[in-house]
C-alpha cells in the first residue's frame, strides 16, 4: 500500500503520493482544479490514520465527523494524466474545535497548487461544532512538524 | 428550473436534458466514461420527482433507499464540452423489488451512450432487499411510455 | 432546459439554479465540498454562455482556454439530497487577462457557501496568459449587474 | 508509492489497492456506484505501466488513445468509507483493436462488484479504431495471467 514517502522536516509534516489518472483531467488536458481538493483530503486522512485517528470510528462511536469549512487554493501550474504528484501536509493551526492544514502539491520541485484547508470537528446529527476529541489532537500534538514550525495551539 | 423537453411516446417515457461541462470531460478532451452513469441517474431522479416519488422523504420516513445492483453500458460515439444531450428513459421491467431502466445519451439523432440500469430497493439500515413501496410502483405504473412498450409487471 | 431564474439587480449579476444529488453528496449525508467548485463553474459557464460567449468556440478556434487560478471557499451550512440550489454570481473584478467572480450557493435565503473564484485566460498550447478576448471583456461589460456594482475595470 | 499487493495466479493477474475516501461515497453511505469504474479503471492503468505500457507517451508520440468502449458491473455487496479494497483484474480476450478486462472489487474474501470492460484503441484525431501497438499487445500476452486462463488471442 501507500507509504508516505518521505519527511520534509521542518517545512512539511506529511508527504503523500498521488497519481494523476484520467478520472482527475478535463478536457483542457490537465487536472480538473476541484479535483487538488480531493488529493488534499487523501493526504489529510493518510495522515490522520498514520497519527492513529480512525475517522470512521470516530464518526459510528462518538457521532464526530470533520468537515471542511474553509478552504483557499492557488493554482500555480498544471499537472498531467500520469504525473506523479506528492502532497505536502503541515498543520498550521490547532484549534479548540478545528485544524488548519497548509497543503502543497508538488512535481518534483515544483509546487503546482497550494492551500490551505480548515477542517472543524461537529456533531454528526446536528452538524455543530464539538471539540476534537483528546484522542485527535494529543496524537497531532505528537506530530514532529507541527512544533518545527514553532506551531502554537490556540483556542476556536 | 429544467423541464423534461419532450416525450417520445412509444420509444423512452422521459427525456432530460444535460449539459456538458469542464467537470464532465477528460484529457481524452470526451465526455469520460464514468460520468454517463451520473447523467442517466439525474434523468431517473427527474422522472421519479416528475412521478411525484421523494427519495430523500423515502429514506428518512421509510428507511429505504434505491440503490443501484447492475448496469450495463455502450459507449458509441464521444460527447464534448458544451454539447446538450438528452437522457432518454424508459422501464424495461417492474419488479417486486426492484427497477431496470433502459437509458440513452443523445446528441440529436445520434445515441451516444446506451445502457440498461438495475435498481433494487433496500432497507437503509441492513441494505437487504424490501419490496417497492406501492406509492412507488403505482406512479411508475401510471407511466404510459410503460404501458406502450407492452411492458410486463413482474417478481423480484 | 435550464434559465437564469431571476436577476437580484444591485447583489448579483445572475442566478442559476442546481439541483443536489446522489453524486453531489458524501458519507456525511451532506453535498462534497469540493463539488461546490463544479456548481460555481456551472454557473460561470451558462452566464458567459447567455452573454453569447462560446468557451468551446474559442479553445477550438482561438486556441484560448479560461483557467481557474485561485479559489477561496466558506462553507457555513450544509447542502441535502435533493435540495435546490441556486448559485448567484456577480463579477468582482475585470482585469486584463483575468476574471475574478465572487459566487455563492444558496437554498432559500440561506448563504450555504460563498467564494471568489479568479479565471484567467491563457493560450492553450502554453498555458501562458493571454488578454481577454475583446468579445469577452466587451460582453461582461455590458452585464448590468457589472456596473450596478460601481464595479472598475482594472489591469492584470 | 502503490506496488500491486499479490497476485492469484491461475485466476487474476493483477491485484490493485484501493483505500475509500469521503469523495468516493455518497449519502447513503457506501461507496457510489459510479465510482467503481474508476477504481477499475486506475487498476488498469497500473497495470499497463508495470507492462510497460506508458499511455500518455502513446498519445502524445502516436496519437492513440485507450476509451472505454463498452462496461457491465454487477454490484454485490456496499463498500464503506476507510474500507481497503481490492482491485482484481485479468484479460478476457486481446483483439486486434481492444482488449477486454475481467475486474473484481473485493474487501478481503468478499466480492463487492465484479464486471466487465471493453477498452478500444483509438486514433486520438478521429476517434477511429486502431490495431493495438504491438509494444502494447506484446507486453500483454507475455503476462502470465494471461495465459493461465487459456486465454486465446482473437481478433477485433
Amino acid at each position: 500500500m501507500n507509504q508516505p514517502i518521505h519527511r520534509c522536516g521542518v517545512q512539511f509534516g506529511f508527504d503523500w503520493p498521488i497519481r494523476v489518472y484520467y478520472e482527475d483531467t478535463d478536457a483542457g488536458g490537465i487536472v480538473f482544479y476541484a479535483n487538488y481538493l480531493k488529493f488534499f483530503e487523501r493526504a489529510r486522512t493518510e495522515w490522520l490514520r498514520a497519527c492513529g485517528v480512525d475517522q470512521r470510528g470516530l464518526a459510528e462511536q462518538s457521532g464526530i465527523l470533520f468537515v471542511v469549512s474553509e478552504t483557499a487554493v492557488q493554482y500555480r501550474a498544471p499537472a498531467r494524466l500520469d504525473d506523479l504528484l506528492v502532497i505536502a501536509s503541515r498543520i498550521e493551526r490547532l484549534g479548540k474545535a478545528s485544524v488548519e492544514f497548509a497543503q502543497e502539491a508538488r512535481r518534483g520541485d515544483v509546487v503546482l497548487a497550494a492551500g490551505t484547508i480548515r477542517v472543524g470537528c461537529v456533531e454528526h446529527a446536528t452538524l455543530r461544532p464539538v471539540a476534537l476529541p483528546s484522542s485527535v489532537s494529543d496524537a497531532l500534538r505528537r506530530e514532529p512538524g507541527l512544533f518545527q514550525q514553532g506551531m502554537s495551539t490556540t483556542t476556536a
